[in-house]
């Protein structure tokens, strides 16, 4: 059983933040693996959030534990992902494993406290498992596996060869024959580690095999789609939320107002203000949706496996719809945050600019545009998103 | 004692919805007023709502009054309107009066049943109060005077004169001297008779007057205008949902796909489903918004007159930002339901163009510039709203 | 040959835009046609602007004649409505016609200085032209004949039987078996007589006939579909600009500033300032680029029957790029003007909203969504617009 | 005289776009000081566009050079920059200068064909110019001086200490007490060199003074102003320009449409067409204003000291609509280039963000809110712009 509690994980949020926010523009700047900030996650609990109270994690729930997240996105929203990303493996589990599997798979995340790493994504189709010898053979390649780097297990998924299907499974990241390359550089959310993995040859008992190829999806088990949606929505606030308390802060004690403007602070120009209030107006819509898509998240997961396709719905509609306004207001925000603080603040050592840029690298995860159809659909038909793995 | 209730309204509506939107494009076109459909929003309580059971009303809370308001908005502005501003003058009483004077008017009012009209105007300076023979004297006019027409009572406000300061009142619309003027021709909202009332020697007792001019204001009398601002909140709202059903029922049963779209039916328009979509998240922020802003509404009126400047000062903050969506999703709503009925939707005889000519209308109550200044200087420098009549 | 001029043209504008300007607002309430207004534009030789010299006509280019099209669209863009389409039959005539039925038409429209009507309505099919006795018979009915009322020639479309094919064709609107129905009232754009045209066993000589249905289209034959785009172009410019200046003159002449600007005029408000700054940025391109195109029409128009199919779509691209800037102005401005003019400018009598309710109406001629789509694929893949009705 | 031509340099420009382009993206991670490619503008006689024939240069237009500036700003805008404000120092030198300081300062740069660096940064009055022993002496220090790295020549403003008004001066970048400071990292535009220079008791002689602190104004002399906008205007149009065809590019050869789209290639996917026409139309009308202003420089430029303060103020005008099109293009195809490319365009390696960084640094240079002023100010009440160091 865990020390920590949401309790005690509220009570060191202050001092993660600020430590967090003192490195974030320089590693920013430098990329690659934040194993110190990482281990400072870690040492504090939030690595348990959604680990089951009767697993000795801490029970959070996902309004509780996206939260978190949010809040942790507005200075460093790299390190965000990691921690989100790590519950969405961990629900993985909870929702794909068998009894044994949750028991086994929580219990030691819980005893040694450690990272879990990504290899499920599903747009990528490259890795494939064989049968041999009673179990399996994985073979191929996962891109875009953050937090691999660093982890104890993994979630993967790969296309059963035979029967061209789908499994999930659970593997020590040390498993012969993995290898994590070192091959993340993106433009924004650099220090996510979403690196590709290689699988040479690599053995898989079935008992390690969370969702067979020959089992029935349910309601309940799409819902990681959502989970993993509404991850996004929360860390695209927090981008935002981010941006704006950067550029408040610049304006109030580095402003300096336009010599045109006639006024003797820059918080005094009529334009700034009306710049912060549509900054504001969009981070305030966005957060009331992405508020309410959290709760309805929290009602259907509580469901469990009864869950019916109509509820599970509902909830992906209300995470879509909260999905396009953070996406939206991560980049606006993060691209006007600018004309409020001037020329001043592009000096590339404050890194305003890296909110627009992990906002921009991540605003890509999955087309906007689809997500609009999604909607769309519902407003017109009312017909609820078709569970995918994006919706 | 009224025998009406919130769940015999509420049983009700389907039926006053239907009757309101079977002649709602008709009667904008022709104007006037509205006698059989103010009568039967009367025989059906609704005039009573925000009237505490202590005096014989519903007591509805202004959650429950503006979820009904926003309701009959959908077909009806207009209606929802003079509804909304009887609301508005009841709560005045409520606010300003004394013990004696909201036992007085609030028992008249569910005795009779009758309707109270609008003649409060605060941007409108030209009624006077003189002091004459231990009472008042009342000289001038007010324009914008929603729902005198056929009222039995006003609510009034008047500069009086030595001192200059504001006094509020209220009189029967029948006393002599009281003219109320059928001049009521504008583009929208065409049917909340907002006529101009003339004053021509009109005597006013002390007794009748709810906020002397020596009185002083405090932060729960000038809730009024928070309340003021939800109202718009609601009706615009109201009117951007009724024009996107309107449009939905038109494509869904009436659309046709336009030529080189290579669909079946408009409904698989992927341009239409975007449309669809854009305006669906619109209504779906202001809704959020405006509801939480109901919330808060409600609890503060709760608290009376112990309220505090910061607690009405979120509550005005909350009505602001909610209200800058209402107005711009009203708009953009009433405007764009057109590109998804297409060319036949122009018909004057359906009228879609009326939910964005009241709503073009109404939301010239007071320009959403100063609105966003104001959630602006919030969002900027966390300074509340100052009370003013429209904030 | 006509007496009037490019010049005599112009000298006379002024007279004629204050005295359609006059009535203008009293005309749209009222709808229904607009004999005297038309009168004056035919007694002041307008109708014969595109008419070559060579046959007794203005001989004005598309430039020249959009450019007056364009400043009685500010005035009263039903009355430029039917001044453009006036053009476009004959430029029917011009680029369909024989030598012939070239001579006799025009020298005909030019004698007798007369109307022509639109009963060419391409998104129509439910006129059928039947062989019989070495002519044909015209049955059924076109909607949207624009200018027909008033008018003593027609051009019409039909589908003919046999063959599937449409054939356009000369009819006088006197010729017996054609209604023309009294059926136009929409939302705007109201003076346009868009009615429909009913034919009741209608007598055609092949004679009669400009594009038979065994014709041969040209690149230079579907220019049409870009003249009548091009119009649409400038009747929603002169609308926005219309709507721009009543606007302007409002402000300066009877604004009064918001109380809580702080300023002694409304044109000292700094956000009125911003909005016009937004309606005038939006008019000056789209203006920039209605010009551009229409140096482009004049350019391939001259080419005549030689034209190749790149040269013509190059100007349907041009018109297409302007018609998106355009249809977005006219809508957006005709919506803003009443944002700095304030509450007092929705009197009915005023009638600024007329400008928004025409650019409402016309902007749905064809849909923007395949407007864009047309821009799209230029932009993405080079590909010029498919000559169709409508691009 | 040099050999070099507007013919030869055009006929060079393709190999030279193509070998910045060539580095371009890693050049923009590294920053600093880019003198390979500096030489490759000045090798093929870029540096002497606008030295009028008569001192041996290139007579070159504004129009002429700007599109030149536009085109290398579309793999380049740092190199761009450079080379524009090159020819900015020198519209200095012609402008202010006497008949003699033109022959000295503009004969030396042909013969010697070198770089000029910008010192003249108006927004910084930390510079100051004391009289000493029949010259000055500078001390003090300048923000933002692009291109002093590696030039010849300064081009210097500095306040004039007992008159408190502004000199402006040539100095070679070589005198005694001039420091350039290696102090330029910015999010964007990172190769313009805009260092800060100190002067430290640096010797000036009033014959290097090209105007005197008693020197009068005229509206001919404000033009730099207006050019310098009119450079900016271009600027930001080229990085648009270059973003759009690198999404272009990379949408046809390496784009793969999204699995919901059900379509083969990305090209084919309906919104991201879309997206094309968006872009595509911003860039349209936003080019159409700078050609257009272009024009209109040209005008007032050949117009010389006679020019007036109304066909200055026209040209003015122009660019200042020009920039807030040109700013907000370049800032949204630089955001939505990613839409249409997708995640995989994150990459570092690719750069696709230089366009948004780029952009989002230069568009700071002054803020476009008091653009729309003036331009608002000119809609409202036709009042043209004040002349001042940004207008």
């Amino acid at each position: 059983m865990t020390h920590w509690t949401l309790d005690s994980i509220h009570a060191a949020l202050p001092a993660i933040e600020q430590e967090l926010a003192r490195t974030a523009a320089e590693r920013d700047k430098a990329g690659g693996h934040a194993a110190e900030q990482k281990e400072l996650l870690r040492q504090n609990g939030l690595l348990l959030l959604v680990v089951p109270k009767e697993y000795g994690g801490i029970g959070a729930s996902w309004s509780e534990t996206l939260a978190i997240v949010r809040r942790i996105a507005r200075v460093d929203s790299a390190m965000a992902h990691l921690l989100a990303f790590q519950t969405l493996q961990l629900s993985g589990v909870l929702s794909y494993g068998s009894d044994e599997q949750r028991a086994l798979y929580l219990r030691e995340t819980v005893a040694l406290n450690h990272w879990w790493g990504n290899s499920a994504n599903p747009a990528d189709p490259r890795l494939m498992a064989t049968e041999k010898d009673g179990g399996l053979i994985l073979q191929g390649i996962k891109g875009f596996c953050s937090g691999t780097l660093g982890s104890h297990r993994l979630l993967t998924t790969a296309l059963h060869q035979p029967s061209g299907k789908i499994l999930i499974a659970v593997l020590p990241t040390a498993r012969e024959g993995i290898t994590v390359h070192d091959d993340w550089d993106p433009i924004g959310q650099r220090q996510t580690d979403s690196t590709s993995v290689s699988y040479e040859q690599v053995r898989l008992e079935w008992s390690e095999v969370l969702f067979r190829p020959d089992a029935v999806s349910t309601p309940f088990l799409t819902l990681r789609g959502v989970v993993a949606q509404l991850i996004l929505v929360n860390l695209y606030l927090g981008m935002a939320e981010g941006a704006f308390e950067h550029a408040r802060d610049y304006t109030l004690n580095q402003g300096r107002p336009w010599f045109a403007a006639g006024v003797q602070r820059a918080a005094d120009d009529p334009y700034v203000i009306h710049r912060y209030a549509e900054m504001h107006l969009q981070i305030r819509a966005a957060r009331a949706l992405a508020d309410e898509a959290g709760v309805e998240l929290d009602k259907v997961w509580r469901i469990g496996p009864e869950l019916v396709a109509e509820q599970r719905g509902r909830a992906a509609l209300a995470v879509a719809e909260a999905k396009v306004l953070a996406h939206r207001t991560a980049l606006a925000v993060g691209q006007d945050v600018f004309d409020v603080c001037g020329a001043r603040a592009t000096k590339a050592t404050l890194g305003l600019d890296r909110f627009w840029r992990n906002a921009r690298t991540h605003t890509l995860h999955d087309p906007i545009d689809y997500k609009l159809r999604d909607v769309g659909r519902y407003a017109l038909e009312h017909v609820l998103p078709e569970p995918t793995l994006y919706s």
